[in-house]
């Protein structure tokens, strides 16, 4: 069977990779979106399994000593992690999976899925991020001096990634991610086992 | 400005290219067709510069020398040839422009220009394929093994390519083929400059 793709969407905070993600999959139910693991306690209406898999520290602690972790972080004392387990079993199923994710965590899914779809998505300007980073009101100057260090800084690390998509429009930015499923597909080097096969 | 496209469409012979380049162009009158240079005499209905540029013999052997072409053949004594300047000319101008080529040419082009997209039309099977070549009806048989021998070969070199696209419904040839074009635009490589000069 031929397996699915491993779509990873990333990009600076702000530039709206949850918006993205969340109209991409209304509009493509036949993508599965990559459910983490958290220690984080669930919050109303989240669902175990579809909004996170919720594990204690210790149970969390064990699976990064296993290796069942693409990457994972601590955040504020809880970690996220994304599991292998669950992204290895979608694509065996030929199903396509899609990771939402910030920059330093897709550079080390990179890492062990060189054959994913790195796609970083990029507000309309600079100047437009920094806007929204600002406008968000729930912070201190202190802490949007950060962020914006931190998304000057992350941009540089685009050229890593395979696509660039300009966020300005969200259906726009959902069928550019739509093309670029249909072409990562029709990739030659995704035909290795029937090109050695000899056959079409 | 943004440059145009180098889109190559290539295959065995009987796979159908001619016909999706030209279902390719009726609904992307965007993309500019480019235009050989030959040595054969003009059909009636033929013109210059639309339908090929036509060449003395002469004239064509100086185009050489001077290195005027992506790549040339010679084909029942005349010469067919893609000018390296339409195809500079019209990238530069930002322009997509569509090469309808075969194996042998488009692997030439691809070592001049190694950011085209290099595309490798299929039959929906390779029975199919000797189908078409067989039914054909204009040739001898040794005429036809001799083509189903190359296609065999041709089919081998398709790892060189960007993209495999089965053409059994030409529409769908066609889509697959836009989506590849969306997708191309967006490929972080292409925007180098930008991410030197540190803009978005």
């Amino acid at each position: 069977m031929k397996k699915g793709l491993l779509l990873v969407l990333s990009g600076p905070s702000a530039t709206g990779k949850g918006t993205v993600c969340k109209a991409l999959l209304k509009k493509r139910p036949d993508i599965s979106l990559s459910v983490s693991c958290t220690t984080r306690e669930p919050r109303p209406g989240e669902i175990e399994g579809k909004s996170y898999f919720f594990k204690t520290q210790k149970e969390f602690e064990s699976l990064i000593e296993e290796n069942a972790f693409l990457e994972y972080a601590n955040v504020f004392s809880n970690y996220y992690g994304t599991p292998k387990s669950f992204v290895d079993a979608a694509i065996e199923q030929g199903k396509d999976v899609l990771l939402e994710i910030d920059v330093q965590g897709a550079l080390k899914v990179k890492e062990a899925y060189p054959k994913g779809v790195y796609m970083f998505l990029v507000p309309p300007s600079m100047d437009e991020l920094k806007n929204r980073i600002r406008s968000r009101g729930t912070e201190t100057a202190e802490e949007i001096e950060a962020r914006l260090g931190k998304a000057d800084a992350e941009m540089k690390l685009m050229h890593r990634y395979d696509y660039r998509i300009v966020n300005d429009v969200v259906d726009e930015a959902v069928c550019a991610i739509e093309a670029i499923i249909t072409a990562e597909k029709l990739r030659v080097f995704r035909y290795e086992e029937e090109i050695r096969s000899d056959e079409i």
